[in-house]
């Protein structure tokens, strides 16, 4: 079987790693030539727009699924939706920040009061009206903190204005949340759904640094059931990631990604099976795998450059996954997943991978 | 760091998928143009007396090292010492019965009683003299059972000779062994190794089909021992598999393994680190990763046929290991490790796989 991806960065890499030893080939379509799956499969070098690129990329696979939420409607127009898989709804509705919150909320899942903005006015007014500081998002293709301003005093709205005002934006209210927490579900044309060990996830600037596997969490529960009326509602097949903040022993949708998800990278080495295995067999239209836990486990994101390998892997418990991607600054380019039954150990490995990533 | 493979089989392409998260690249050496490797690297499409085309080889790879010990011996020498690991030792001395056999008695390690055959009459003299059956063996390239056959009767010796007497051919004494095990151990450049659980291992006609992880067995420390006794000699780098039968609670050394092991394949999913991983983190002179095992584990190859992959997958603990090679009748085409801590779960489900691989 043939599995078509949209993009070509570490999900698609981690996609097709997990892949391959089910028997599947792997077609990544991506405009960057320097995409890091490009030696695990064919590649389609073009844009999204590329009408003609992308009706021969159709051709060349059974099952289209994407790496990233920023597909533009035109795309998705042309893809055949029983050769797409999650199906275009949910790309529609998570692409669009507006859209995702008042889909949540349709659904009676709470999230933060947020103000569509389209003026400096309407930001002064939300700002007036929030008991608290507002962080104003561009609606669409925000990622890692990018896209993203905090407002707490009416002295930074016009330097936010200067940033963002050209496009359409969305105002969400600051929550003192107590963590915030995300869930990672996978479901099948049947029906069936199966959810992994929460994680609860620590960010800076922005971008997902840690992500720590909860067992029986309180959380959990609460967590799983909107979970599942998000992705009944929306027909979904194949991985899904939802983010909550946890505020009061309240849970608040943040949003949630219609694909693999960074903070279920644990399940590489922590769950039974991973969940790029489980959105491929999802959406091969295979059994699901056992989403269980194997191992305590905790995930460290490698942000910006690569880490002494050596050091690293003489760290009891550890993992090691290199996305082979260029360094930059703030830029995702591997992982780190610790996994150890031993409560100290883990911890102080987490501690001295903590040092030689941030050192 | 680009790592070279001779062979482009399924030992190269699982070493491929364990080597990418370390952030490795590979270069396969194989005449096949249909090597299951082919998608997870270069490939470089020529005879191992290739001069020009191994020479480029070497230059474009940092460490080279083989899934087959049948590399010719005017090949080792082209390849410089330092780019070659395990060293050209090991395969001169696995690669020829004799060889392997006097090596091993010198080192005080016991093998089965063995006659050098160079005629018929060589036959008749060792089937009289030994007190059981034999084996006559090819000295070099035989692997799953080809080119050997059972002598019991003097009958026998005509037709063996027929088919086998061309060849270098040596015979072995048939021993009635209580079982077959084997030791899969890494060693790096410091002279540290770390040993797998042993396994015990069933063969049909000469084909390894299954392999079970034996935690705590009372032949783990003899098996250690003699590998250990082998390695060091050898002044082995990298993974080495190492068979034997457990007769009369004594060891008898069958033969050894320069490379990754069938009777390894469990450790993808069975250990903290697996075989293929670890043997690349010893050839590029990395730590050793954790050898312990996690789950109580029964390897099974999938031999001739695909198995119905959505029968497979339903069956608990299964993780399946498909290798894209054509099938064809007695070839190894993948394999389905069983990981379960229920000792019944993993029972029923060996029952199970083991129905739907011969059905």
């Amino acid at each position: 079987m043939r599995v078509g991806i949209l993009g070509n960065g570490q999900l698609a890499r981690m996609l097709a790693l997990a892949g391959k030893p089910l028997g599947l080939d792997f077609v990544f379509y991506d405009n960057n030539p320097q995409g890091c799956a490009n030696s695990l499969g064919d590649v389609v070098h073009a844009k999204l727009d590329n009408i003609t690129a992308l009706q021969k990329f159709i051709t060349q696979v059974d099952i289209i699924t994407f790496e990233n939420e920023n597909i533009p409607e035109k795309t998705l127009a042309i893809i055949p939706p029983e050769k797409l898989s999650p199906p275009a709804v949910t790309l529609l509705t998570a692409q669009d920040r507006l859209t995702e919150k008042q889909f949540l909320e349709n659904l009676g899942i709470r999230v933060p009061d947020y103000y569509l903005i389209d003026s400096q006015e309407d930001l002064e007014y939300a700002l007036e009206q929030n008991q608290a500081p507002l962080i104003l998002k561009t609606r669409r293709n925000g990622y890692d903190g990018r896209g993203q301003l905090h407002i707490t005093t009416r002295e930074d709205i016009r330097t936010a204005w200067q940033k963002l005002g050209e496009t359409d934006l969305i105002a969400e209210s600051v929550i003192n949340f107590q963590r915030e927490i995300s869930m990672i579900a996978v479901r099948v044309q049947t029906g069936e759904i199966s959810f992994y060990s929460m994680t609860e996830n620590k960010h800076e600037n922005g971008i997902l640094h840690t992500s720590i596997v909860k067992s029986d969490d309180p959380a959990q529960k609460n967590a799983e059931t909107y979970t599942r009326i998000l992705m009944e509602k929306l027909g979904y097949i194949g991985v899904l990631g939802f983010e909550f903040f946890d505020y009061n022993n309240q849970l608040l949708a943040n949003e949630f990604a219609p694909r693999v998800h960074n903070t279920g990278h644990w399940s590489i080495d922590g769950a039974t099976t991973c969940q790029f295995e489980n959105h491929l067999r999802a959406i091969c239209n295979l059994p699901l795998g056992d989403t269980s836990t194997k191992t305590p486990t905790i995930m460290q994101n490698i942000i910006g450059h690569n880490p002494h390998i050596n050091d690293i892997l003489k760290i009891p418990g550890v993992h090691l996954h290199i996305y082979q991607k260029e360094p930059r600054l703030r830029r995702k380019i591997g992982h780190i997943n610790i996994c150890h039954h031993d409560p100290d150990i883990l911890n102080n490995s987490f501690i001295a991978t903590k040092k030689l990533l941030t050192g």
